[in-house]
């Protein structure tokens, strides 16, 4: 069936619902060219003001994951639950949950993205590691799983090239932030990508997509409910992104801090997070569905057993990663103590030292004296990347030794003078700017804060 | 100042005012390329859904106004009075009003537009006339109004250039539709062409771009706010357009018909709709201002006399038209009888004839009896263009002879098998098809239904 992009512009003007075949009628043409990004963006548009039906984001998602290659991972045997993260700031959670499930057995194969902006991405925290190589083809990818129980790919160029496309223009027609068009873009390539069940960490916060725990809710209604209406088991974690995941931001750091968890150590909140995901995709795959206690207990003997960490390591001599290296610069983290001048006095604090990090830490003490009441989390990502963490732009280069350690966490006291976070970082003349503007997103309170969980709310 | 396309369209977006140099940007920018279509269309479309306040549309009004050339009167001594039709079916009123207002020393430089779909366009109906120029150097068209009071061009390419480049673009995103943009679409052209005062015929109806009279008037409303904002005296009529206007549809027909009511005669409300545009527009040149009366009497004087006609005559020979041809197509006028064979019995009607119409009229009779109760206008308008009078699109070929005669009016009683109208045209092929189309335009009524006036409002 033809139909006009006229009409359907029209209809979607007028609040009207567009078909499954007008859907996948709009989705093919534009992928193919037959539909100018003028007429697509006036869509976009009119999609932001006038949302779509459950039904309409499904098929949207559908013909979007259609769009180009799909994973078949029925080779593999097993449940395949795959993992997603909405995006954030010190969120190495992929890191440590896809090496548990595979030592327990359930078999992830996964597709992630890089870093842009204030967000980071897993495949460049992956590349950290030397060696490390992230771009399979298919026949390797699936064999990878097969054999080591995960992988941690970045996407192909070939799957759901609509949902690139429309990505695209969306984000110059100030049509990203429209629930429906995330939600059916995150899931389109959850279901190219071919896994079983799904367990998605929406993020909420200053420092995430969405910035407040109702369109964080609504984020995830939406997507669990593409996930029935396309037969998908989908869960949904919403977690706080109101300040950085753990200590650390910086692909280097986040893989040493990432493997302090699979060593049963480990920041509180990213524990916490990372094993609630991890029972969530446990007992999706169909294991331990009864108790949580048991699930949570199963995950941590993997852990304690040391299971985990060697499959993590096990990953990394299997995607080329020098194993040597890596291990040296996990278990060589030393205690270091740094002096800094605050002016009047000198400070000095003792922080990890790793092969894997800039040599030169740089302390950011705090000017205020009181409690840490608020971040501004997406300016603590933004200060990563002028430390050369992350990427302004698409083709800047990864200082993969880059980052910040963070010192504090929200509702902990500070006294002035004293430290809130070091800066690893190669490139000395941006350190005023970085440690300005650093500060200037923390809020310092005169009596303790309410800090946020983790985890707000676990959606089935 | 230079500005992002991006914020001004999430501006838009959260139905924040856009400033006027944001605007001028805009436009200045879009004109010269420097604005992809698919950030305007998203911007097109938060304006369809978000309005815009008068300041805005007035801004925007000036800022296309001024994207290309602006004509220059001042050459022209006294006070210029424009007219302008939101376009309608059988809508002649210009080929009238312009040369009375000539003959009464106000002089109108008109620009005017061709038709398109199912309105029609002043130029084609003057085109109508063998030899008859409309496109003319600025120069020629000053001088044209120096010596004969008045001139009907055709908009020259370089008038509000950005205006033609946004209703291409509004032409296929489905943004026609939106008040602010098409008072400002139609002020720009208003304001470049450089009339003092503007009497605008806001046309209201099945036939017209505005259905209902709300929707009518606020678009009035709306031209009257940017014409006070740009410092023009503004006066709309708003008119019934659920039916055509007068008699006749289509180029050579309307000329005719347009002339009888120069020479005192013509369908009643043809002539009212005229003579009332014809006294605000005499009005505003601040004639006769105390009294409509008085006004209206000027005005047939001039009719009655011959000098509006003599005027019209004079405008024809000036602009390189035939006028012998034109006035044997006048005055030939005559009336015949033409029969038409219903199935089962026959039927004559007297009609006029002239040698500016097609040779073999073919009568459209009725399949039902009763009062003829409402119109969908729109679809006679398509009926004409079926028949060769009008265009579908931009390059189509117009047959001027071809057309419409309406026989009979909303409120006439009708009988089974008597004509409703005559078709003119060469287009054998396509009467059956012109018929059924015809016929189904027009709803039969068993009792006589309400009529409106064709003057409903008046906004001065």
């Amino acid at each position: 069936m033809d139909y006009r992009m006229y009409d359907l512009i029209e209809k979607k003007k007028h609040r009207n619902s567009l078909t499954e075949d007008e859907i996948r009628w709009m989705i093919t043409e534009y992928t193919e060219g037959g539909i100018p990004d003028y007429q697509m963006s006036a869509m976009l548009m009119a999609i932001w003001f006038n949302g779509m039906t459950d039904e309409e984001t499904t098929w949207l998602t559908l013909a979007m994951a259609k769009s180009g290659d799909t994973l078949d991972l029925s080779s593999i045997p097993g449940i395949k639950v795959d993992k997603h993260s909405t995006g954030g700031i010190g969120d190495k959670t992929t890191l440590v949950v896809t090496p548990i499930l595979a030592a327990l057995g359930v078999p992830t194969a996964k597709m992630s993205g890089r870093g842009l902006g204030f967000t980071g991405g897993t495949v460049d925290k992956m590349e950290s590691i030397p060696g490390m190589r992230s771009e399979f083809t298919e026949e390797e990818f699936l064999q990878i799983v097969k054999e080591v129980g995960f992988v941690d790919a970045s996407q192909t160029k070939t799957l759901a090239p609509a949902d690139k496309m429309l990505y695209a223009l969306r984000d110059v027609t100030a049509t990203v932030d429209s629930i429906p068009l995330i939600a059916s873009s995150i899931m389109s390539k959850k279901l190219a990508a071919g896994a079983d069940r799904i367990v998605l960490d929406v993020k909420c916060g200053s420092g995430a997509f969405m910035g407040d725990f109702d369109s964080a809710r609504a984020l995830a209604d939406q997507m669990i409910r593409i996930g029935e209406l396309a037969g998908r088991k989908v869960v949904a974690v919403i977690s706080d992104m109101n300040q950085p995941l753990g200590h650390a931001v910086g692909n280097a750091a986040e893989v040493l801090e990432a493997m302090e968890v699979l060593k049963d150590g480990g920041e509180e909140r990213l524990r916490t997070l990372c094993l609630a995901i991890a029972v969530e995709m446990l007992q999706l795959s169909d294991r331990a569905r009864d108790s949580y206690e048991e699930a949570e207990a199963v995950i941590l003997e993997t852990i304690r057993s040391g299971a985990a960490f060697r499959k993590f390591t096990e990953y990394v001599r299997r995607a080329g990663g020098d194993e040597t290296r890596f291990l040296n610069s996990v278990e060589q983290v030393e205690k270091r103590t740094v002096e800094a001048g605050n002016g009047t006095s000198s400070v000095s604090v003792t922080i990890p030292t790793s092969p894997a990090l800039s040599e030169t830490p740089v302390l950011v003490l705090s000017e205020k004296e009181g409690y840490l009441s608020s971040c501004d989390n997406s300016e603590i990502g933004m200060t990563s990347v002028m430390l050369g963490a992350g990427r302004e732009k698409k083709d800047d280069v990864i200082d993969m030794e880059a980052g910040i350690l963070i010192l504090k966490k929200l509702g902990d006291p500070v006294k002035r003078g004293e430290p809130l976070a070091v800066f690893y970082t190669k490139k000395e003349a941006v350190i005023p700017a970085a440690k300005e503007r650093f500060l200037k997103a923390y809020h310092i309170s005169e009596t303790p804060p309410e800090v946020d969980p983790v985890i707000l709310e676990i959606l089935r």
